[in-house]
């Protein structure tokens, strides 16, 4: 038995443990029908907008690598299915008392979907260099990971309530991923895989687009989630100019700097407004929405043109996806903005900071451990581990 | 004037029937902007969840097959227009005074849309076998064939109320669907069409996994589309956490079973235990949920290595998508697990036997009627009905 | 400084005084949380369904163009984004006391929508044919020029309250949009671009069904958008069953008039019974619904095969997605449908003529002006304006 099947093995057995480990959480914590006083029935149909999110939009929007679409949008779904429980299972014992949600709350299933779009993100990073087991361990490893940064930043019991604000997860969903991206990607990184040239197909940059356009499209359920219902509109309205003005930021300067609109740029960088809102969304008004979303379309457009290949060349690690782009900075950016909000700005700024480098750190330490497991032979290329036969009759026909 | 265009004047007059017919349903039946006590006003989102489920889970899917997008998106398309004013015609006739419902009511479109679901799960099995108007004749006798079982199960005239426990179809929908596929095949298979390679392509598959991940996404809603407002928390949870455990089972079991993940594997078997929980889904915990998926992720990857091939060579019959192994045996293992839930569960396992036993033979007495209006020229090939000089283009560009 | 990069700093520019300009808004118009008696909780969910019509319904229907799928899409983000900031801006001052909507009530966001839809169905007509500084400078005019139209029929200042039926908008939103771009193509089609062939392939084609069914699956929303929560359940199957009606006759008109069935046909005309039924949606019965769909249908594949071509010989026009077949005679008819039901059926076709009438008027002049801003190099091809060199790589591989 080879090395993949064993591994297919241990998730299977990981699978039925996390299943079996939450048969009595059920009795423990559940008051199952019981609507808790910060839910409303609106929020189901949210968390299904967001299942959109993670599964089409994270899914399709790293379909652009031309070879490994199979294995891009595979990782997705088992990232999400391995995520969503593991979260579930977890929090309890991790926020205690603090926040005692049963394990059939809406709220529960949105926190474990928040879990799952931070780790699609870090996910993005090192993206066509490591193997589904791989992905697999960052994911078992990662959500904890996740889950203290969150305990740590909104529970409470280290950050005063209320001194840190960041209502759609600028810096503790999108922030945490990015950075934690960053550090894997360091040790996630040889020598050769930095030469190869990730490229792209007609075809696959137009899944991009349709990943791209349903991010888009269910950012306002993600932003207003947990939103009380005489609040939505505002979040909503505010979610969608903050878009907006991202996208047109993006035509603008993808444009400006290299001449011709990029449309890795259009598909992500378009994206940046809803990402830096997220902290304050339901703070500022839709003017001000708008105005944050076009500067953070600027701030990602330049990352994917000045800063990420800097970046690359000082740490050597690639970013695949440029989530540090979309996700690492415009989401720095939302959380500071967020600073003009809040009573002491710096607890705003110490649960940034904290952020930062417990994902960088983290990333480091995870991705040492993942490097330890084994090597994908062909980087950015199903044919490791799907059969792919048909893919190269393609051309004769 | 062709055969082609006969059949064509011939659908546009049922078309028109079923318009003329529906007129004076409405005010026999209809008590408009009355909403039943069972129903809630969160349903009708559902009921546009679930049209995604049926034009795009169910129509994607099916594109995997290389030149046959076109015919089996349109024939998607044709068959929900079909049987949704079908069934909203026949119900009232059919079951009476046993569930008077308006419609114009959502509880009528959410029945209607089952019906449509267990159709298109149907035609998957012959699919790219029979042409455009005997999908069509297909759908004219299978909707009321289904109305029936339906009937059977869950009107309470047959079985006793309650002794039948099926919430999402597990049952009545799924291998009703399924089963009667698997008679259909065997008279819609030639002996030509059995050595023909069923193809795939790098782009057709991509659009199949769009298709099964909207297929994942909206399970919840096809779950708990009937469910009471406090009851969608446990219903939501239940049914993502089968649909992990079955995509974590579909890994491991491909990666098992063949050394290298089967794309196909990956589509459908995820989708399993979002198949088997839908019996039970009201009735177990979310650890429960997560270990049934599991299985029926692992029955459904065996069936298509195993079974699959031995019942194709036993019957003669070929299973396009598989169908039996999604939806027959997964839907199959619900029903049997709901056993433990209800107060007879002779009654659970008569239901499933007339399940079965119905579906086969109307299946097999469809298939033949259908096997007599002709033959596809070219199998698994748009050509026959579409014009796709577009398609021989592109090889020269 | 090139041209084309001095035009992405003016929509800069203009995306920036946009968001100062909405700054001062939310003091003055907004009361954030209220909801006005007109709305009801349910309409935020609708809202995002129509931003999945836009952005994956309207956006990939116009992939069907072979080489110009990054420019469709994004067009079509850039036009979602310019048109519904300038919505919401210019809206309170144009009705006045009429509807004093706030900016982030879900109904301003509706609204919004809606023109947002109008104007991408208006640049199907010249789809391919200017670039995309000429698309966001159509959708700097259009905006207006709807809004006004819009004010005119609808808020009761110059056509008297209740005297002009159009629920879901078939004039106000397709005719409107649809004889707009009749305008412009006249305008906006050289002698050269005439004779280009515009050319599909089977993938973009596929991309196009996908949007085709977004916007399927998804209209019922469109219509029931504004509806008072007891009658959604009827706008929402009539708008089913009037899709279900057009859905079957686009497959038999075009399989009758052709011989084969050609996609471009089922993905549009199927569409038409949606735009039809938009004015009488909340007056009409199912049967109706359905028989007012399959007409619609009819009209629009007859469109497409006799009249689109008589159209561009007489006007000289391209009307690259037949947005006229679609949108332009369904919604007419539609609304001459509606006539039955107004006091004064009239005013009902005095609307009528002053949209079609404006619409190809002002359609005229914004084409001119477009016009004189430079062409295309390339009609059809996102090469002029997006890096491309991925797609030329894919033959050799």
């Amino acid at each position: 038995m080879g090395k993949i099947r064993i591994w297919a093995v241990i998730f299977l057995v990981i699978a039925i443990i996390i299943g079996i480990a939450l048969v009595p959480q059920l009795n423990k914590y559940a008051n199952p029908g019981a609507i808790l006083p910060s839910e409303n029935p609106f929020m189901y149909e949210k968390s299904i907008d967001i299942m959109v999110m993670l599964l089409i939009g994270f899914g399709f929007l790293m379909v652009f690598v031309k070879k490994y679409g199979y294995s891009s949008v595979t990782a997705t779904f088992l990232l999400v299915a391995l995520s969503l429980p593991l979260y579930m299972l977890m929090r309890p014992y991790l926020w205690g008392s603090a926040a005692d949600l049963s394990i059939t709350s809406i709220s529960m299933l949105l926190f474990a979907e928040f879990a799952a779009a931070s780790l699609l993100i870090a996910i993005g990073g090192p993206l066509g260099r490591v193997n589904t087991n791989q992905y697999l361990t960052i994911g078992l490893l990662f959500t904890p990971l996740y889950a203290l940064n969150e305990w740590i930043l909104l529970s409470g019991s280290v950050i005063p309530p209320g001194a840190f604000l960041d209502t759609a997860g600028s810096i503790s969903i999108h922030a945490f991923g990015a950075y934690f991206a960053l550090g894997m990607i360091i040790m996630l990184t040889t020598k050769k895989e930095r030469e190869v040239k990730i490229e792209a197909s007609k075809g696959s940059n137009q899944f991009m687009l349709l990943g791209s356009a349903a991010l888009w499209i269910f950012w306002p359920s993600f932003c207003s989630a947990l939103s009380p219902v005489d609040q939505i509109p505002l979040v909503a309205t505010n979610t969608i100019l903050a878009l907006c003005g991202a996208t047109l930021a993006t035509y603008a300067l993808s444009t400006l700097i290299r001449g011709k609109m990029e449309v890795c740029d259009i598909a992500n960088a378009s994206l940046a407004g809803g990402v830096a809102i997220g902290a304050s969304v339901a703070n500022v008004s839709p003017g001000w929405a708008m105005l944050i979303g076009t500067v953070a379309g600027a701030i990602s457009v330049i990352g994917y043109n000045y800063i990420q290949p800097t970046l690359q060349k000082l740490t050597g690690g690639v970013d695949t996806c440029g989530v540090h782009n979309l996700h690492g900075m415009p989401g720095v950016f939302g959380g500071l903005v967020a600073m003009v909000f809040v009573a002491f700005p710096l607890w705003q700024l110490t649960g940034i900071a904290i952020t930062v480098i417990l994902a960088v750190t983290t990333g480091v330490v995870v991705g040492f451990v993942v490097s330890k497991l084994g090597r994908k032979q062909q980087p950015y290329d199903d044919g490791d581990e799907f059969f792919t036969s048909e893919v190269n009759e393609e051309p004769t026909k």
